[in-house]
């Protein structure tokens, strides 16, 4: 059986006797009930995805994957195509977006090429599983083949997997990869069957007028390619892009492992609805971090059913708002672990 | 001159120059201009306010003040009155929601009782500074003289100044005492100008028709007392609160020795809103975390011109908001500290 196919037969659905246990904990816990709101529900959703009353998230995995486009050419990003692998390097470096976040919150980050034009530099500790240089021009034709996709998804796997093994008990989505809002606006336009128009937005701040030219290709891609909305892997070979099959296999992987996957904003939500697609049970071991500013972000979150609870209006990507949910995240477990519970003071509960 | 007048006097507007600058930085670092949103407005606001353009936060102070409230006898409360002392207690011990949130933040808490009803344990690391055991019932009468009002602003400006002397260079606010939405909501519903049921929510989950009882209280208490709302004092005196008025004091401190005070949820916003009718400047200083579920909150944030980015369904206060906003706002300067910039890579902004 393939990697993908072993992945997809060991995800299971939350565990429900746990989520229970730790609502039940949670709620007895020395403040009104339901007055801490989503860290209540963080830790349930942690109980259930671990089968652990405190399952540790000290050990915290941001996976930056990295390709490119080949519906560049189109002229539907503001930045030039090298920054693709420029940013690969300074993630690595810590001295992107990302990588700052990461320091702060005591992160460790891998950054893997899946499909980059340029290679990396040979010293620069990029993890090298490249696919092919970039995908094809979708408005042309699809983006990569059936089996490309499949192995993308593979690679994310692999690369989650590796960290899982190696003792990381959380994992986030990044990305890298100029002019991947294209993609990402294609995937939400065939799943959710909306106009391009509603899903494209500045990306890297293209004008008004290129917004309308981006729609446009997307649209093109879509009529010649027609991608099957119910075969997640076609979609993503037709209109998706590496990078992004990587981020959806990376969630898998999350999944039938037990391990929390915390996802970025428009990039990593679209990469969301191909994992969740390919699987229902994994939408239980995501957890949503930031509302992105980006045009499509919104229709997303609400696609995929995720509610974002930080609002701080950022747009970059890279996995920069999965970087700030972390201390987020991990403030739920210790209100879990730390309260006093009303039982400890001899009052009931409020 | 009193310690509130020497304060008021020392406070000037943010450092207008410094902030350009941080400014200029931020949109010269290697993203996209503007797409990390909230994280480059916070960068330049801890810039006008330190005058720095990395300043140091590492150092994280919580204030929570502890007051009683006469009001308490009308019924608007779900939770019994010796949950204060107690709450104080389990938060000096770290066992409280706000003490678990700052472990996870590396925030020391001080904890100081400027008026509940009980006495603290001698051991228990309180700062005492108790004006008076609990306010007086607002619906029959002020809820404190003015004198004690302005003493509750200076027990505010001496612990955070006391704070800032012991090197923290970013101070929190949070409070216990049961029913203090009362008074919160009885201070925007006179400097707002609106009906209290506006303003009126479950605080400790209250049912509704104690809600309606509770609009109906503050209506009579602002009927009764005709507080000034030109003065802010004589508001906080007539309906406000002991710990509501320190913790405007401790943002007075803050904005006097510019440091950076991250405000919580819907008490800290009332106080908050003392605080910047005694000395409009006081707003370029607070930073506002999270949107309180608590029914004023919304009205409270607007109100002020705050603008939280923390959209977590909390309504717990005692600081919680402000305790998760810690990391936030430390990766602001993470951002700008660690972010190689355009010149580094010899690119043009984006």
């Amino acid at each position: 059986m393939s990697l993908l196919n072993k992945t997809l037969e060991k995800i299971e659905p939350l565990n429900e006797e746990m989520m229970k246990r730790s609502k039940e904990r949670v709620d007895f816990l020395l403040k009104p009930v339901g007055s801490l709101g989503v860290l209540e529900e963080i830790a349930a959703q942690l109980s259930g995805i671990t089968g652990e009353m405190f399952p540790k998230i000290s050990q915290k995995a941001m996976l930056v994957f990295a390709g490119d486009h080949g519906v560049f050419e189109e002229g539907v990003s503001a930045a030039p195509q090298e920054v693709t692998g420029l940013m690969t390097h300074m993630t690595v470096a810590g001295k992107s977006g990302v990588g700052a976040l990461c320091k702060q919150a005591g992160a460790d980050i891998f950054v893997c090429d899946v499909g980059m034009i340029s290679d990396a530099a040979p010293d620069a500790n990029i993890i090298v599983k490249k696919i092919r240089k970039g995908t094809a021009n979708m408005r042309k034709g699809p983006a990569m083949t059936y089996d490309e996709a499949k192995r993308a998804l593979e690679v994310g796997i692999e690369v989650a997997e590796k960290a899982i093994k190696d003792g990381y008990t959380i994992l986030g989505t990044g990305e890298v990869g100029i002019c991947n809002t294209t993609p990402s606006a294609a995937i939400f336009a065939v799943l959710g069957g909306v106009d391009p128009r509603e899903l494209t937005g500045a990306g890297a701040n293209l004008s008004e007028d290129k917004m309308i030219h981006k729609a446009q290709v997307i649209r093109d891609a879509i009529a010649l390619n027609k991608p099957d909305k119910k075969d997640a892997i076609d979609v993503l070979a037709k209109v998706g892009g590496l990078e992004i099959g990587a981020m959806a296999g990376a969630m898998l992987a999350g999944a039938a492992n037990h391990v929390p996957v915390v996802i970025d904003g428009f990039i990593s939500t679209a990469a969301a609805a191909i994992a969740i697609a390919l699987k229902p049970e994994v939408k239980g071991f995501l957890i949503c971090s930031h509302a992105s500013e980006e045009k499509g972000a919104a229709f997303g979150s609400k696609f995929i059913g995720a509610k974002p609870f930080l609002n701080m209006g950022m747009r970059l990507g890279e996995g920069s708002g999965a970087a700030i949910a972390f201390n987020i995240i991990e403030g739920a477990l210790y209100m879990n672990r730390e309260m006093a519970t009303y039982g400890d003071v001899g009052l009931g509960v409020v």
